[in-house]
């Protein structure tokens, strides 16, 4: 259970200088900087035996991605018992170990690619464990969205740090849960899945903020986690919007500052922010564009 | 050739109905408010007989979409000989037929995934083709910096309109030439390197500006284009950083307004530009901010 801590039970570790780099450029006027920008590391994946993928990630926690990976990508079932995970830091290596082996071939065979940041994602797979799912019709408070994502934004980050990074936060109400961090957003999202399967979290109380855009796969990935609220900063496309509808998803966007854009399941969102106390919040908000992407 | 004509050779066509759609949603008081989203669609890329990829796209450009992928995959060599590109708007299929048939099976098989907006990308494949060349050591004027992302960010564009798109342009010197959107950053590259094949483009005179992140894939594609300047609005990671260092590749991030940090290829960069005159300039660029993801 997560206990009624103020702090972020996971939160960006911006001092961790395995997590960036500096490197030495130049500026405008020629002059000589540092720079501080994020590492990207190889991370090669097995499911068992089976090699699945190799990805570009901070890796700050491998076993969540390698989790979340599997489970977004339909290749590890909420019910599956995973028996261990091990992580070897020479090798780059993770594998996840279950008490049964499944044949997922040709899932790997059948590869649709996905607008965004996506992975060589099985579009399909993701698409047809949609319809099993129902999300609750949870309430929204525009006053926790406000304190929620003030929170996030003036929360130390490699962002703030380092840039060129995606941010990803699951939430209950007004206060972030776990915040990850990632140079690719969708590895961001599944170490979120990771987290929630290893602590055995429900979606159905959260809401979950993406600095990215809500493209239809982000829309799907939230769905599987049983979340039945998307919030981010970026914008839509045509197809998220639709799958969110068709979903019962509470899909929000460009939310920056005071102003937000909902174009889906609005009819669960409580107006009961005074707006004008948010322009005094979001002025004082560090990240007032980000994602940097 | 290129003729010395002020207009760019493509541009965005934010008046295009099919690329944009309107949804209607409520904003931050509740009140109902119509909005512009990009539309994804899918579209079947076919090379001969091989189905290769499924990919999400506004589509406004299928042609050169199928060539720059196949391209920047290294399923295609510039040297090989494409007899017909065809597209069948229902199906949803491209099909790109050339004189002698390749096997690339291995190549599918052997996927592996990268940071940022990847497509399921081969890697090591985009890494081998890297060797063999040489980039020229083509100079950059900072005046030609600015007055280049001062066109981009005041030309009309689906950014402008609809958000939520990346952009990704070509140019020579000051002057933006081809200037491609779409909702994966990738795509944005692969229909310039689509256009760039199929007018006989050479790179070596040419400035590559993108909305995206300066990751090693973006790196990867610029180097394998031949072009010797990459610039970006975003960040940068360490990899992609150590890369251009690697190929000689001159790499400008963090470019907004009149400041930006070059981290590889700087002795390429002559600063004659008049920083005064730059903040009066990007004063009226509408693009502050961008790239949406």
């Amino acid at each position: 259970m997560i206990k009624d801590d103020p702090d972020l039970l996971v939160r960006p570790d911006p001092a961790n200088r395995r997590l960036t780099q500096e490197v030495v450029g130049v500026n405008e006027r020629g002059e000589r900087v540092d720079a501080r920008v994020p590492v990207e590391r190889a991370l090669t994946l097995y499911l068992n035996a089976q090699e699945i993928v190799t990805m570009m990630t901070i890796n700050d926690y491998p076993e969540y991605l390698a989790l979340g990976y599997l489970l977004n990508q339909n290749m590890l079932k909420p019910a599956d018992r995973v028996t261990a995970v091990d992580y070897d830091e020479d090798l780059e290596v993770v594998v996840v170990r279950t008490e049964a082996q499944t044949n997922f071939e040709d899932k790997l065979r059948k590869r649709t690619q996905t607008s965004g940041c996506a992975q060589g994602t099985a579009f399909g797979d993701l698409m047809e464990a949609l319809d099993a799912i129902e999300l609750p019709k949870t309430r929204l408070r525009t006053s926790w969205l406000y304190r929620l994502t003030h929170a996030i934004n003036t929360t130390p980050s490699l962002y703030l740090e380092a840039g060129a990074i995606h941010g990803c936060v699951l939430a209950r109400e007004d206060r972030p849960l776990v915040y990850m961090e990632d140079v690719g957003r969708h590895n961001a999202v599944d170490k979120i899945a990771g987290w929630m399967f290893r602590h055995g979290q429900s979606g159905a109380d959260k809401i979950f903020y993406t600095t990215g855009r809500l493209t239809s796969e982000m829309v799907i990935k939230t769905v599987r986690m049983g979340i039945p609220i998307l919030v981010s900063r970026s914008g839509f496309t045509a197809w998220g919007v639709e799958l969110a509808r068709r979903t019962g998803l509470t899909l929000i966007g460009r939310a920056r500052g005071k102003r937000f854009l909902a174009l889906s399941g609005e009819d669960r969102i409580l107006f009961d922010q005074d707006l004008a106390y948010v322009e005094g919040l979001s002025a004082k908000g560090r990240r007032g564009e980000g994602g940097d992407d």
